[in-house]
């Protein structure tokens, strides 16, 4: 294992330590429990959103706190879920008196403790509505899972719902939006590597030099089936396929489509995907109204990429287009 | 080789459709010559800056071209200098009658190309300077270079010289603060793995499964030493005292420090060099006033950092500080 690290067990605290170093200006950090809050949180009257999960799918979540996304985030060890005292300390930070809404990945772990922590919150009066994201259609359950994966989709709900609590909106209001983006998107990844856990020392699973998993979870749980690897046209139309069957997109529709890395692939080859997505819905009379290309949820430094397509309506372009200033996602500010 | 292309050859000439399909707003693209320019380029009255090279550090230099950062880019093959007629080319169309500075990564290649370039502008009539940067303190002369090559410290002058000319800088001063960016930056980068070019089909070089390239080059050029992979604390050293050394930095000093990914390396790794050379600088009383921290001068999917370290004052201060608006650098707008 060759990587950027000093010990395995320092890896989240010490990257934790490089926030804050980087970005006092947007960011506290309380080391125990680990959770990060915005600089001037809690904000009076607004409505709190907070996410987490287990690092190595950086940026997520840490780099999405700020004005105009999160309020909080609770990293736990790598794809490792937080425990509910960060997320229950977390929830307590960020309460300006008007709630808090949990974006909680459906993974087993993330779930049970975010409701164990939201009713340990509700126990000190905080206002809390949890909503779980599960757009991954590659498969039904998973190792960690029972039901669809939470992956991309999180980004978008927590840009488009962190810009509807900056206007005022209610935490119902919030939360039923953020039901809205998971109900409206869905995604797909693949895999050309494995990653390698810092504390396990050794590749998650094996992949063969030519070959590819299709449908690969963010934690490198296994997909939909393992295949020689193929083309960036085949493989973006592998992906891409059974999200827009599964979202029933149609003609004159418009999509925010995001193209990830899941780490270890390089920028050149997203947009060669982004190419070839944009063929794939132009030919079916879809618009890429909005775009995201880059890393933003990935698997430590995994090969491969992740296609998410969200159906827009005006509320949610506007609501994307929001000014956001956080460490990953900024503009208008 | 596994890589999300469709063949070597059409690499960059896909991506560049991609970079097309998803910034209509930001640049137009020209494809045969290749070059990117801003959508409202000329811009009358300003002064212009384009810079290009070989494609495969992504975002570098098509990522940065916009309103406040580069009026142009050309990109060669991967890892190949651009063309003459690419740069003359690019240089005429973001031309606005005020000059266009030419901002030249010292490789051979490169620089010979850009003079051939200037030189047929300057017989079109266009005034054009060119400024060659070279901060790269790992070697003197490289496999491609005569003296230091340039790396991390032509991201950070683009975007102060960037600035400076949407201010209406003439084409001198511009070109002046070009060299005093280069004067008072150095970089030193180093690889954990090597990397692919497509066009090749197998790795640049071979590095053992606990061996590290110390002061890598971009294109993976042989560096200062292969010595046994080490922790991330004596990594950032090994790469920032000879930065700190070379330009001298001394107590009560600002810098903006620069740790970039090469590719592969995933943003949570990022995060620990940047808490070392924290680390490192407090120890000195060297003050980071601006950071800059992800994948922006990249080798494709190799893994591992770099750092650059600039030293701030506040006319740069505040340039670094002015909105920016390209695909890959945005703030401000």
């Amino acid at each position: 294992m060759k990587k950027l690290i000093n010990s395995p067990e320092d890896v989240v605290s010490e990257a934790l330590r490089g926030m804050e170093a980087a970005h006092a200006d947007l960011v506290r950090v309380n080391h125990d429990p680990k959770y990060l809050v915005r600089a001037d949180a809690p904000v009076k009257g607004k409505t709190a959103i907070i996410s987490g999960g287990g690092s190595g799918h950086e940026p997520m979540h840490g780099g999405f706190v700020g004005r105009g996304m999160l309020d909080g985030a609770c990293p736990g060890e790598v794809f490792t879920s937080p425990t509910p005292d960060q997320m229950l300390d977390c929830t307590k930070a960020v309460d300006g008196g008007a709630g808090v809404l949990h974006i909680v990945k459906n993974y087993t772990g993330d779930v049970m403790n975010f409701e164990l922590a939201a009713d340990l919150a509700r126990g000190e009066g905080i206002e809390v509505e949890a909503v779980v994201i599960d757009d991954d259609v590659a498969v039904k359950d998973s190792l960690y899972t029972a039901g669809r994966r939470g992956v991309g989709a999180t980004v978008l709900a927590e840009k488009v719902c962190g810009a509807a609590a900056e206007e005022g909106r209610s935490l119902a209001d919030v939360a039923q939006l953020c039901r809205d983006v998971n109900a409206n998107a869905r995604s797909m990844g693949m895999a050309l590597t494995s990653c390698t856990v810092p504390a396990a020392g050794k590749p998650t699973f094996e992949l063969g030099d030519d070959e590819m998993e299709i449908g690969i979870g963010i934690h490198g749980e296994p997909g939909r089936e393992r295949k020689p690897a193929a083309s960036a046209s085949e493989v973006t139309a592998m992906l891409a396929e059974p999200v827009i069957e599964d979202l029933g997109l149609g003609s004159g529709e418009s999509v925010l489509a995001f193209v990830n890395s899941m780490g270890g692939t390089p920028l050149i080859e997203l947009y060669i995907v982004f190419n070839e997505l944009k063929a794939i819905l132009d030919a079916r009379n879809i618009t890429i109204g909005r775009h995201l290309i880059g890393p933003f949820i990935t698997s430590l430094e995994m090969a491969g990429c992740s296609i998410t397509l969200l159906r827009l309506n005006d509320e949610m372009t506007r609501l994307w287009d929001a000014p956001v200033h956080t460490a990953a996602l900024r503009w208008g500010a």
